[in-house]
Parts: C-alpha cells; sequence; structure tokens
C-alpha cells in the first residue's frame, strides 16, 4: 500500500487543510507567469499575487542569494540595506507614511497596525467590512472569522457590511458611498457606547475580498469623514493593491484617493520571500513605540531587505506598473466582448480582474463558476474565485502578464464557457 | 551636514528602537562564528543562535539559492519538501507531537499555539512565568509586556514567579519543584474563580529568558501533573533550546523529562531565513482545525522548507548536537575555573551559557555585567545578558562553536574581568 500525497498531507498537517481545485496541483517549477506540474503540464498563472514580477525572477534569486552567503543578522546591529528599503519605499507615499517596522508578514503588519490605532487613541474599537480577510493572527483572525473563537466573538470588532461588488445596484455611487459611511458611523456609535471607542478602521483600498467592486475615487471620503470625526485612524491593507498591481497608482490608496494613517504591506513585497511591513506616520509610530515594545527577529534582516529593494528595481526596470494599466485596459476589452447570457459585470483595476456571473433569475451563478474555474485549470490556466457569493472569477496574475497571455486566458474561457453546462 | 546612520535609522524606523550596545555595531559578514563589521574588525560570535549552523553556511545558502531558483509557491499547492519536513523532523518527537503548521516566526508558532490549547479545552486561560518572552503578536506579547496594553492587561493570563536563577536558593531542588507548582495551581484557581478557566501553560523548557536556572530533570513533573489535573495543555515553546542546542537532548522538554502536547520552534530552524513551526500531537491538530481556520501564505513554502531541510542536514553531518554536548561541557569547565569575587555561579546547557555575578552583598552586579559585556565587546567577543536582573551573562553561540572559541571567550573575560571596576 502506497500512500498518497494527500494522505500523507493529511497524516502530517492534520485534517481539513484545504487545497485549491478538485484534484490538488503537484507544482515543481516555475518562470515568469508560468507554472509547470510534475508531469510536465504547463499552466498560465493568472492566480498568484505573491511571485509579483514573476516565478523565480532571476534579479531577485541572485539578490537572495548574494545576500544569504554574506550576512544574515537582525535590526539589533545597525545594516544600510533595511534603511535604503524604507528610505526608498516611503518615498512613495504621498500622505507621510514614512517610518516602517519590517515584519515576516501581512498579518503580523496588520497586528502592528491595530496596536498602532489602540496606542494614538487609547482606544480599543475597530472597524472592518463584513467579507473580508487581513490574516491570521489572533487578534486580526477576529475580523474575518466566520465561526465564534473560544470565549466568543471579539466585542470591540464592528464588521460593516461590504459595498456590493456591482455598483451602483439600487442606486447611484454616491448613494451608496452614503449609505457606506453611514454604516461605518453607526458602528462608531456602537462602539463608543459599548465603551471600547473608536480605534480606526482597516480596510482593502480594491475591496479585493469583497468582490473588487468598480469604485469611483471618492467613494470612501464621507466614510474617512466619519472615522477622523470619531478621532480614529485609517488603515490601509495594501497587501493585495499595492506595489502598482492596480496599474493607475502604486498603492491603492491612492488610487480611492484618501490618506492613511498606516499602510500595511506583504505578498508580493519579496516575490515570495516572507518579508512584509507596516509603515506609518511618525506621529503614529511614536505612540506605538511609546505604548508597546516591539522587535521582530527576522523582520528586516539583510536578506529579506535584499529580496524586496530586488522586486522594487523590477517593477522600475520592466515598467510593470505601466503594464498593469495597459495590459489590464487590453484584458477588461477582451473579457467584456466575451459573450455569455450568464455575466453579469467585467471589472478590472490594473492587474486584477473580476468577472461576476449571475443567473437568469439574478441569482449568484456560484455552482457554475466553480465548474468555470475547474474547466480553466484543465486547460492550463489557474485562477479562482471571489467575493461573497463565489460567483466571480478571480484573475490577479504576477504582473509581467501581458497582452499574449491576456489573449490565452480569454480564448480559453471562451472555450470553457461554451463547454459548461449553466447549473445556478 | 551628513546625517549618521543612527539618526537615519531614528528617521526611519522611529524613536526608541534599541540597537544591541552603547556603540552599536555595523556588520557587514558572517561566516561560521565569525562577524565582521564594516571596519573590518572581527567578532566571534556567542550570541545569536538564528545562525544556528554557522553564519552563512553554504549548504543552507545553496538550498535556498536552488529552490528560489525552481519554484517558490505555498501550501495550496502540494509539494514534496514541506511533507518531508515535517515527516522528518516529527520523527524526532518522543511524544506524539507528529503534525505540524509551518509559519514564518515563533511568534506566528506560539500565536497558535495559545488557540490550541482553547480549541481542546474550550477555555481561554493561559499560564507563563514573570520574565519570559515568547513573541510579539497582540495576544503572544500579552505574556511579556511590562506595559499595560491599551484596553489593560488580559485577565486571562497570570504569570507565576520564575524559577529563581540559582537552585536551590533557600531550599531544596524537590522543595523548589513543589514551591513552582504550588504557584501554577493558585493561578489555575483563579483562572476558574474568574469563569476563564484553564487552556494550558507555555514555557521555554530551558526557562532561558529567566536566567537558564540549573533545573534537574524532573523539576516541572509537579507543575504538569497541576495541569492535567486542571484538563489544560503543556505548551513547551523550543525556539531557544530546540535543534540539539542543549547538547544532551535534541529537544528542551526531552532535557527536562515532560510531554508536551504542543512543541512551537523559530530562531534556527532556517539559520535565519523566516520560518518556524508549531507541531502538535493529532488530537489537538484535530481541535484546532475545526474550531479555527488557519492558512499561512509564506508558511512551509517550498524554499522555507528547503532551508529547513538543509539546517537539519547539517546538524546531522557534523555532528552539531554532540559538538553542543562536549564543547558544553569544555567551556562550562572552563567559566568555572575563572576567578572573580562577584561570579555567582557558572550554568550551561550544551552551547547556552549563565555566567551570573553578585556584589558582596548579595544584590545584582547589574552595572558590572553591562561593564564587561562593553569590554568583551570592545576586545572582539559579541555577547549579552540573562535574568530579571541582567546580572547574568548570556553565552549563545552558533552551533559549530569549538574549544578553540571556548578558548577565546574565557581567555578575554579572564583579562575583561581583571579590567572592569567594580560597580554594582
Amino acid at each position: 500500500m502506497t500512500e498518497t500525497m494527500q494522505d500523507r498531507r493529511a497524516r502530517l498537517m492534520g485534517p481539513n487543510v484545504p487545497t485549491f481545485y478538485r484534484e490538488p496541483l503537484h507544482l515543481v517549477r516555475g518562470e515568469g507567469v508560468w507554472l509547470w506540474d510534475k508531469s510536465g503540464k504547463r499552466y498560465l498563472d493568472c492566480y498568484n499575487n505573491v511571485p509579483h514580477v514573476g516565478h523565480c525572477h532571476p534579479h531577485v534569486v541572485q539578490a537572495i542569494c548574494a545576500q544569504a552567503g554574506q550576512l544574515n543578522t537582525h535590526t539589533r546591529y545597525l545594516h544600510d540595506t533595511v534603511l535604503e528599503y524604507i528610505d526608498r519605499l516611503g518615498a512613495t507615499f504621498g500622505h507621510g507614511t514614512t517610518q516602517a517596522i519590517m515584519t515576516c508578514t501581512g498579518s503580523e503588519a496588520n497586528d502592528i497596525a491595530l496596536r498602532m490605532a489602540q496606542a494614538v487613541t487609547g482606544k480599543t474599537g475597530i472597524i472592518a467590512t463584513d467579507n473580508t480577510y487581513h490574516g491570521n493572527t489572533a487578534l486580526v483572525s477576529q475580523l474575518s472569522t466566520r465561526k465564534p473563537p473560544i470565549g466568543g466573538y471579539a466585542k470591540n470588532v464592528k464588521l460593516v457590511p461590504a459595498p456590493d461588488s456591482r455598483v451602483p445596484v439600487g442606486g447611484t455611487v454616491e448613494g451608496q458611498a452614503a449609505a457606506f459611511a453611514a454604516n461605518v458611523a453607526r458602528a462608531v456609535q456602537e462602539l463608543e457606547a459599548d465603551g471600547f471607542g473608536l480605534s480606526g478602521m482597516l480596510i482593502c483600498p480594491l475591496f479585493a475580498n469583497e468582490g473588487l467592486p468598480d469604485l469611483a475615487p471618492g467613494f470612501l471620503d464621507p466614510t474617512v469623514a466619519v472615522i477622523r470625526a470619531a478621532g480614529g485612524l485609517m488603515i490601509a491593507d495594501e497587501v493585495q493593491p499595492g506595489f502598482g498591481r492596480s496599474g493607475s497608482h502604486f498603492w491603492g490608496h491612492d488610487r480611492l484617493g484618501f490618506a492613511p494613517d498606516v499602510v500595511t504591506m506583504g505578498k508580493p513585497m519579496g516575490n515570495g520571500h516572507p518579508v512584509a511591513a507596516v509603515f506609518a506616520t511618525p506621529r503614529v509610530m511614536g505612540a506605538f513605540r511609546d505604548a508597546f515594545g516591539y522587535f521582530n527577529t527576522f523582520g528586516g534582516n539583510p536578506v529579506s531587505a535584499a529580496a524586496a529593494m530586488a522586486v522594487l528595481d523590477v517593477i522600475e526596470r520592466e515598467g510593470l506598473q505601466d503594464n498593469a494599466r495597459t495590459t489590464g485596459a487590453y484584458m477588461v476589452d477582451r473579457l467584456r466582448a466575451v459573450q455569455h447570457p450568464w455575466i453579469a459585470q467585467v471589472r478590472g483595476a490594473g492587474q486584477f480582474y473580476g468577472v461576476e456571473f449571475v443567473t437568469e433569475s439574478g441569482a449568484p451563478a456560484t455552482a457554475f463558476v466553480a465548474d468555470v474555474i475547474e474547466g480553466m485549470v484543465a486547460n492550463g490556466v489557474i485562477l479562482n474565485n471571489i467575493g461573497k457569493h463565489r460567483n466571480t472569477l478571480k484573475m490577479r496574475p504576477p504582473m509581467p502578464f501581458g497582452r499574449e497571455h491576456a489573449d490565452i486566458v480569454v480564448d480559453t474561457l471562451v472555450q470553457v464557457l461554451a463547454q459548461t453546462p449553466v447549473r445556478g
């Protein structure tokens, strides 16, 4: 009896550790926007944002190798690269978030960000949306858990209804912005009534997990006004929007048009090397450093800093933000030309695409989308779903994804849609 | 006006970000047990446990480079190395902790471990010692903070007095073990009276931050009995003791002689690459997977798994655990021969050494130890202090540290002690 890989996985990792797709992929090699499985089958990666500048980009690999062979310590000693990196990345912010704590994961960054808001305000209430994900620490996972944690849901966390994925359903853009802000104002009042007070609001400026709604710049302005009036901080989780993915802007909060007090980032920052960060204004950083001790052994070590620096090099040298803008526009045009009775909306923000499907009756076409995903993977294109009802195809490729790859994805989608029986 | 490196650091990282030593070191290169600063001065590293198998070990660097150039994704796809690693490391445990979640930091591992205890027991009370450190997430930092967090100290955390660094001061070993257990029993009663109940106890089996007390095997037995009787879990934080450092055993809990339900590890695991893990019994892992969703993007990725695997290779091939045992015994013998009126005790556990200093009146010689540390660094030996009163020299070198290095450290210490004026 040979143990299957999935049985071995269950034996070693425990029960209920999900993989993607009905038949999990066993990948062995990556290069640029391409992945290969053990049998040699090639896949176009239209999903992974961690390999931001392309799988195994030689410039990043070289930077990691060179530094790993030279020195890898921690920030209790002085080292140039971490300072050069913070200086360089800090210069991309337009709203004063120039000081940083380097961490290893976006979860650690958000865990700090929430405490920064507490340190500044002296209060503990947190607001997020009701269909989001900001990480996996005990604190941060309270913003996305669907199961009550042991001891019950945190009473200082209020989740407001996410913007509807298809704006402006049932009203104007202005109306939806006001409605969102009104829910936030109600949450602030509840936090104050419950004695927690407001520390801040944490949002992804693309509302990516919420379904990538096509929000106009200024959508968040009434909400920001509510948060500021209550003395709270705005925290932008740039794990998904950041580093030029949206094409039009390097950061998602600039795209949406608001000035955060704290910016967190993670996945794409080191192209897969575990590096993340939280940037804040000096006022916020000072309050945090005063209220909390914090040291991260691996955070900002010379190798992590070198990897992150190399990612910035490639984004600039290869014009990847501009590619996201132009390829993004091309891909959206091509997706909008795809004919299928259940396509409700095509949305895009640079190299981030959503194609939402609803049935004739207007119900989310969740099962159909699941079948389409399987069909795409079978035909060599990796992607997934987003949104509350999981009825939106999620495409978020490595940034070197170009027109020739867009053509492959759309042509494959047309073929798979034609072959997939409609079922709600 | 040229900005100094320390000014730049304050500008970019914010205020109060400590460095080691009165004049911070600006390190640029590492190899084995040696570090070099920007001026070319060489230091014997008698402090850093992260570069476990030696700074920039070529086998680990090569493993990272090879895998970074091949594929670096996440565990939503199948990959061999992470499974082989868990299988291999799991075989080193004698008490059934065979299933693992891979993370990036020991903090993340402990954050999960505490939730595992909650999942198994349905309760939230946690016990640790009053002079410990287990990490930096919002949850885990509640075990070591000296400042009340915003919102106040967590009421479900009880800190018991750490074992005195000089056992058995004022009594027998058995007496101190019983006294420690009695304090734990009182904490359990308080947690139950307060309605939290006991989920578990988290300890470092070397009590390293507590001062590396010279505890006999079995010291913890009465405490474990108290925890078990209350239905709680024992969590061993092996971030410092693990991977053979103690010489006599691969894991600190085996040295102390108890069977944990959960084992966490971090710093030395990837020789500086950010990789960490929590191992648990299938019963505990099943309860956690059932109660909490958890996914870690970077955790267990192919590069992290390759780095961790390479560290195990080197530990085995170079006999580093055995070297820790023999070099450890040699170094302790040499340290015990050092003459100084304020040396109160020399303690050792493999490649982990403590030399405690007290004044003639028996007071902790904290300022004197600080001066000795500066003298050692000036003479090219890096080390630091531990314990509640910071009056114990802490030496915890990379594992290839051998007799010739021990000779350098002790000879330098003799010289520095002779030159350092005594002051309490």
